[in-house]
């Protein structure tokens, strides 16, 4: 391709842009490894993006009224830490740029939140980016309808691929924001018909206009190259009211020998072709240096926004003492003092009364509480709202004729409720909460995962956590699920046994500020085990004695959730036959392990056996407290599940699956010997 | 809704949809639990395409020629089980049916593959069904094209709800049907605008027409309850060249006084509007009892197809004996002779070359022996051929142009694959195998989790297997999924040291007839471990001694896959400073696990300390062996990870976290004292 037409056409464009598309071609070639294509490709778009209508400070990144840009193609993260750089970013440093994709660097393969500044989420697993960039969307919606347009007003930009728009969850995140008319959302897709694997339509012949259309969205179609087109198109898109997709129909690899074929999308490291690649852009610098008049006319694209930010400052410091406290409260994730005292008096109140009762349950009730109170917070369900027991009262559903609803009918869409989860907790001052049946984690596990890979503290509400779910049977009937929840870092498990565990457990979770929180609720009635009252939260230790042997100690039984009252039953029998036996209750695994040994070693001595007990499988983390870290420790059984479910009343299943009192008596009896 | 004039316009069509509607709510009634609105909603589309349509004998259920009906929407499973007791299939009784969601039944909550014929899939997770249908389009397309059209040569039929259509996975199946022209597959949408939190619109506005229509689907749409209607739409759709869909306008629980509700999606259990709603179906028999003349149509239905069937028979009589022998034994998943012997070729060619290669490139040495020897295996990755290693040169890329190929481009559908990979096991007659990077697992996982249930050697190839796939980061660093499948009940997974373990794995998973398979492979070169030959498979016993203790055994290493070399430099070591040290090789924890005691006592004896070495989490099924089942067995350590990886060089991160001979020497000997 000739790209003289295009340098000579607006060539204060066209060194900007170049100085993306070489820096690409840079860090690719000294890391050996990368996507150089993609940056090269969509280098025009995002130069007049950032130059044009991005309004944001490179100075104050966490301005909150910024615009969000959010790099869906998250491989073409060298476009990402250009601009960045390029604009200011103070901890985008050239240093940072040289070493992307080594050990230590802000510059990872993909972008990663929270690894540098401008990287609003972690992207790479496709189709996240505009899933997330729905919940972004939201988050400003609803915002803005709470604060008001001084406060907030601002749009979510995304850069997505061909990669991201063949991803299902694309499909529930474009549905989803067409039906509610996201319009401060803007696509900017990046229509280059190549793949890893060859082209485009060896694999896809969607017509994405019309499937945009169909899902009532705002689609322009354009040239990629054309600044002045892109330009119009982004203003056209900003004053409609549905959310917009702009086609950008680009080459990938633009001015490479590898342009619009599949090698391009890799790491293009011959050095004779990227010389010449250089050459055709007019690149005459030594690599990683950018001409000072390049860089300074990026720098002022970086400062552009300082006087916007300054009167919004202004605007902030107008509204009422009591909105600015709340609105920095709901961004800094502190709860209001408030808070500790409603979840105490629901424990006091639930001790007392001892009523039988589900724990999804019981989390309606704490959320009946927490809601009012914690006014931030955006609950919803993958239209399972009666089963997940996730609206509470005075929430508001939120919708096109209600932007100050604050409960979500996510329709049958758990992937994309997950990643939207994400982005409104990306985006701040919202505590997302949302609900599914657990064994549906399955669907919602791309965006759990990057829940806690990225560190912020989404919730979700998964009910139905066992075989005691009953006749719905197998498939909806989760064993591994706790296992796989436990299995990935930074998340916390909840299973708790009762309304008492279950208002501790959300405490935790709307204290957390950088783990994701797994609530694992049931389905059936559980009595209440807590029945004495403390005021201290005691599942924030994990585990603790709920019971203790009166007899001397031969057992301890460890149970979670609707297991708890089993081995309390157990217990019972258990020291009826002078057997001294202890109930261990362990709401979150992942707590009790942060706790010191001290206290580990006083809730699980050594000396006598242990039996977990569980509704899922022993994978589940659980070998760690039965057999001890090193072993040596204690001979122990498991109650539980090694195969999946199967359809009949709760009772029987139970009672088939061998998960009773009995079955624990004798499983410690076979242990004593 | 007044129905008389649809039951007199065709009385008797309406007696037979009658006779599902009643025994829907008589079972859903008796079981106090269900959905009875769908079935109620979608009873004359079902009819009209039993009666009208569908090839099938129900006397003979396993006609692999007969069309493929898929009930996507799983929880109207009071459909299926109507419409197969019906139409006289031998292990549908009405005993099954009266015994709805109860322990042992054939009539799960969701429809289960295995429990009856005539269930062609598991279903209930959403979207599953018609992602599956997929899959057995394909195969039918293929094989097809292999034995021609007097063999092959039937229709898959979806009925498919509004929660299947919000999926994204249905976004997948659909835009990878439109653009392969599967025209054999026609999905019946129930369009009855209900779902479980209320209307379809409160949560979706999207145009489904316009949608398919966007993928190059051929659309109609009809009334839902007029018989000639219906009957002309699947007359039309068989004859299109593109995948059709109709959109069927239904009413959800037609007549009762739930109708066109939430509620009525649900179980409708009130005895009084059950016999309204009888009363103006014009049914007058007691529960369960159909009339003997609705019963004698219906199996008249059901025989409908044994003239055909016997047509097929002799024409199936007809081909070759060698093609008829080869048709045969891939139904019976059996594998032809010559395999056993390839395969142990391979490993004696490898173990003696001894080179250093990755075990994603040993897979494709396997499969390059093994395709042009199994010739129903279908091959494919979601957009990373080149990195899966997943293409071999004789297999022909499937296409439009190309019926014949063996080879799938799935595009960036990691689920879809999934789930259209299962469709072709279920279908019979090909055994498929795909992949995506490990860390994708996440995306896999609904349908990777349904083969597992539904017991299908689904084989899943999993390449980039931990953070030794280096600098892409942690987005695409697999840390906890090994833990995920190996908690899976029902799934093998094969994590091979160098090219002799993957070709061991290649055999076992494809010996496997109904246990789905994981090959964790590496994207790093690997040494040859295994260089002295063995004719017989050791990773059929799930571990082995790879290398014994030469000094007095004081340590057993057991390490799985890339780890497996870390684990022989380090016992060089060990044995060096005269520790006597064992090495385990463990490719398979669950063939392990089913091997007797005596031989697992062999392979880990007690009185010497165990590390585990496998960069991933140690959840992931280690404590078993490392501690004992019963615990105080051994004092034992681990060297692996427990948080997400990051983006560098392979060879940092391994260094960076601490997973080394070195480290391992290091933990031998704080375990020794």
């Amino acid at each position: 391709m000739d790209l003289s037409a295009l340098r000579t056409a607006n060539p204060e464009h066209w060194t900007k842009a170049a100085a993306i598309r070489a820096l690409t071609l840079d860090a690719v070639h000294a890391a050996n490894s990368g996507h150089s294509g993609m940056p090269m490709g969509m280098a025009d778009v995002a130069t007049v993006l950032f130059e044009k209508h991005l309004k944001f400070d490179a100075s104050a990144p966490d301005w909150p009224d910024r615009d969000r840009f959010i790099l869906s193609a998250g491989h073409g993260s060298m476009l990402l830490y250009s601009l960045l750089y390029l604009t200011g970013y103070e901890d985008m440093t050239l240093e940072q740029v040289r070493n992307f994709r080594q050990w230590g660097a802000r510059t990872a393969g993909h972008p990663e939140y929270g690894h540098a500044k401008g990287i609003e989420t972690t992207t790479g697993p496709l189709g996240q980016g505009i899933a997330n960039s729905v919940g972004f969307a939201l988050a400003e919606e609803i915002q803005r309808a709470h604060y008001g347009r001084k406060v907030v007003d601002h749009h979510t930009y995304v850069i997505a691929g061909d990669g991201c728009l063949m991803e299902g969850v694309s499909q529930e995140a474009i549905s989803f924001a067409g039906k509610h008319a996201l319009s401060r959302l803007i696509v900017l897709w990046d229509n280059n018909n190549i793949t890893i694997d060859g082209t485009v339509d060896m694999a896809d012949s969607t017509d994405q206009v019309a499937r945009f259309r169909a899902s009532g969205w705002h689609v322009q179609q354009i040239d990629g190259h054309d600044p002045a087109a892109i330009d119009e198109a982004i203003a056209r898109a900003k004053t409609t009211r549905k959310p917009s997709m702009i086609a950008c129909k680009t080459h990938i690899a633009l001015g490479h020998a590898a342009q619009d074929t599949s090698k391009g999308h890799g790491a293009l490291t011959d050095p004779d072709q990227l010389k010449a690649a250089k050459e055709a852009y007019g690149w005459t610098t030594p690599a990683f240096v950018v001409p000072d008049d390049v860089k300074t006319a990026w720098e002022a694209i970086g400062a552009r926004g300082a006087a916007a930010r300054a009167e919004w400052e202004a605007r902030f410091a107008s509204i009422s003492e009591r909105r600015q406290a709340e609105f920095r409260r709901a961004y800094a994730r502190e709860l209001p003092r408030k808070l500790t005292g409603t979840i105490r008096a629901l424990k006091k109140q639930a001790s007392e009364a001892g009523h039988k009762v589900a724990t999804r349950k019981s989390s309606e009730m704490v959320l009946e509480l927490v809601n009012p109170v914690l006014r931030e917070t955006v609950g919803g369900s993958a239209d399972l709202t009666g089963s997940n027991n996730t609206k509470t009262g005075d929430l508001g559903v939120f919708g096109a004729d209600n932007r100050k609803g604050r409960y979500i009918h996510w329709g049958i869409r758990e992937h994309g409720m997950a990643a939207a989860m994400n982005g409104m907790a990306l985006h701040g001052g919202i505590r997302p909460y949302g609900g599914t049946f657990m064994a549906f984690t399955d669907y919602a596990r791309p965006s759990m995962r990057l829940a806690a890979l990225m560190r912020i503290p989404t919730v979700f509400v998964m009910t139905h956590d066992s075989i005691g779910l009953g006749e719905d049977g197998p498939t909806h009937q989760p064993v591994e699920h706790l296992a796989i929840s436990r299995a990935t870092p930074n998340t916390w498990v909840f299973r708790p046994a009762d309304t008492v565990e279950t208002a501790e457990a959300w405490e935790l979770a709307l204290s957390s500020t950088e783990t994701p929180s797994v609530l694992s609720l049931t389905r059936q009635g559980l009595p209440t085990v807590r029945t004495q009252h403390k005021g201290r939260n005691l599942s924030a230790q994990g585990a603790y004695v709920l019971a203790d042997a009166t007899a001397k100690r031969q057992a301890i039984l460890i149970a979670t959730g609707s297991e708890v009252s089993i081995a309390m039953a157990a217990r019972e029998l258990l020291e009826a036959e002078d057997i001294g036996t202890r109930v261990v209750s362990m709401p979150c695994m992942e707590l009790f392990a942060t706790q010191d040994e001290t206290y580990r070693r006083k809730v699980l001595p050594a000396g006598a056996v242990r039996v977990g007990i569980e509704a899922a499988v022993r994978d589940g983390g659980w070998d760690r407290w039965l057999l001890g870290e090193r072993g040596k420790e204690a001979k122990a059984g498991f109650i539980g599940m090694d195969s999946f479910g199967a359809s009949a009343p709760a009772e029987v299943l139970y009672e088939k699956f061998g998960i009773t009192a009995e079955a624990t008596v004798a499983k410690v009896k076979e242990l004593l010997g």
